[in-house]
């Protein structure tokens, strides 16, 4: 629960990423959109740096859902919350899976 | 809203099915082991024939969500409902999506 500098914050261990988890997070459009996002972009990304149409808030609660789900990994630097996508932990896990969901095809909501 | 016999029910057309909405239907460990079980067996099957550690109510709000989502199809042959995957629909939409998914991955809930 400690949020000094440079922290990394908790979230499941590879092989405890739970598919139903992975789905649920994926299947709403804006955390699809950020999923997106961060597959495009190298590096860690701070949270407050993409265009989704949602409040702080609730952005914040977004980056929570795919951090727990495993999607994401967050570290705190400073103030900020830097992103990363898991790809390469998810590609293990579910071959495949990411790949077959391109966000192009989501309605936006 | 009918229900009389050999009547299909509702469900969205190959191009009105929503990449969001599949993935939360399939997000759910019981309605992931429907849709493993329908892959597996050819032809149509009656909802009372998963074995499923649910209530007959709860079973028939999985099915209703999984064919909303348009996932399967269901049609009403007398006082039975019998459901098809959407294998070939779900495929075209969303190539490689249902196999990139693999039931046995799911914990039990």
């Amino acid at each position: 629960m400690s949020s000094t500098a440079e922290t990394a914050i908790d979230q499941p261990a590879r092989d405890d990423i739970d598919l139903g988890a992975v789905l649920h997070a994926l299947s709403d459009h804006t955390r699809l959109q950020i999923v997106a996002a961060l597959d495009s972009r190298p590096g860690a990304c701070p949270t407050g740096s993409f265009d989704v149409p949602v409040s702080k808030s609730t952005c914040t609660h977004h980056f929570r859902v795919l951090r727990e789900a495993g999607v994401v990994s967050q570290r705190s630097e400073g103030t900020a919350r830097l992103n990363t996508l898991r790809r390469e932990d998810l590609d293990a896990r579910f071959p495949g899976l990411l790949d077959a969901i391109p966000e192009g095809r989501v309605r936006s909501s």
